[in-house]
């Protein structure tokens, strides 16, 4: 393999979505006397919702809409089904900016800064650019620009998200390493000539998580268990 | 001034590109056995191709096109008006990267790095994603994300390349400073919202430069001598 670039998944892979988006809801309920809503029941209904909104986009019945916009009429629904009303825009925003607020995995850092040193590292995540510089500052993941559903215009698994992300970088997908925690990214990726990683993220779900625990051998072909040991495995 | 993010011009006000395409021509020349070309003469050319090559796309006449198809383009019409001849693919695409390989000014890479601390910063550049991701990675210019003509569609001054750098960042305009050498680049950002600075790049052009050598103070709120110092002014 001659890989000149890492590409991540995001949401999952490079941070722990379910326990940073149910702090941010107990932070704002608590502030907003907002009671007897369970918050991680919250954020995973959030997220329930992520791929239903991005198949309106995918299957051409809406026009490409970017991230932000998806999470916050997701919110809205969700705020409708909660019975929680009242809210401020300002109120919504900051709530839509959960997502925004992810805290990385313990190894995330430390291995993208090390990767960094020797491949170009990017997003190719769903997630739009102002959502991935916003999250990228605050918990300081040193990306060297930011790729996917945005610049490409489509949302993984989209042929055109993977595809996009490697023009963008002048490199044939051979030369690009697709890094995730779920097989089935993975899977998309290696159909597109992408070559694969797979860093196992069994707390994404929380204690209970059945996905994703093992590689698909079919379509992976690196496997980590955590970004440290991709960086070795990389030799980088 | 309530300024999020920073985004700057690159050619001429980030890097050197004078001194640098020349100094590729002169190694490339060199290697080919091309002589009796002056490398300098061969960069300030191919440089006066750039702002007609832009303005089919920026008319609508052609659709948008990335900066290095347009640099190769204009490159292609050089070497047959210099009679070179008999260069091979991997040559052209070696030349034409001429433009990922510049140097940043001196105060650059010390300026975007304090500046990172407190502002987004992004390049709003007419360079593509590739040409400013490999840019930085030589040059270790700290960007937070890369933005400008590739993600906007649309190249300076018109109105799109700088709104939709803000737009991708989920931030107005008047919250978004516009870093320039150049008057007529502020003066397009100014007229879209956003707050500018001119730092002055007295030998962008060589020693007999005559133009951008003090602000327009018509569209200008900010003036430094370097990066250095607009990080002072801006309190960073």
């Amino acid at each position: 393999m001659d890989l000149r670039a890492c590409l991540f998944d995001v949401f999952g892979t490079v941070v722990d979505w379910r326990t940073s988006v149910s702090r941010e809801f107990a932070a704002f309920a608590k502030e907003k006397g907002i009671n007897g809503i369970d918050p991680v029941e919250f954020a995973v209904e959030w997220r329930k919702l992520y791929h239903p909104s991005m198949a309106e986009v995918s299957s051409g019945r809406r026009p490409f809409t970017i991230l932000d916009v998806l999470h916050r009429e997701s919110l809205m629904k969700l705020l409708g089904r909660y019975g929680i009303a009242g809210l401020s825009e300002a109120d919504i925003e900051h709530l839509t900016r959960a997502w925004h607020r992810l805290d990385p995995w313990p190894d995330a850092v430390e291995g993208l800064t090390r990767l960094k040193r020797k491949f170009i590292i990017a997003p190719c995540s769903n997630g739009n650019i102002a959502l991935m510089v916003n999250m990228a500052k605050r918990a300081g993941l040193p990306w060297d620009c930011i790729l996917g559903a945005e610049v490409a215009r489509a949302y993984k698994p989209l042929a055109q998200a993977y595809l996009g992300s490697c023009r963008a970088l002048a490199l044939a997908p051979a030369n690009v390493l697709m890094v995730a925690a779920h097989n089935a990214d993975l899977k998309a990726a290696k159909s597109n000539g992408l070559a694969t990683a797979f860093v196992a993220r069994p707390r994404e779900h929380g204690p209970g998580q059945t996905s994703d625990l093992e590689p698909d051998k079919t379509c992976v072909d690196i496997v980590a268990k955590d970004f440290v040991e991709l960086v070795a495995k990389l030799g980088a």
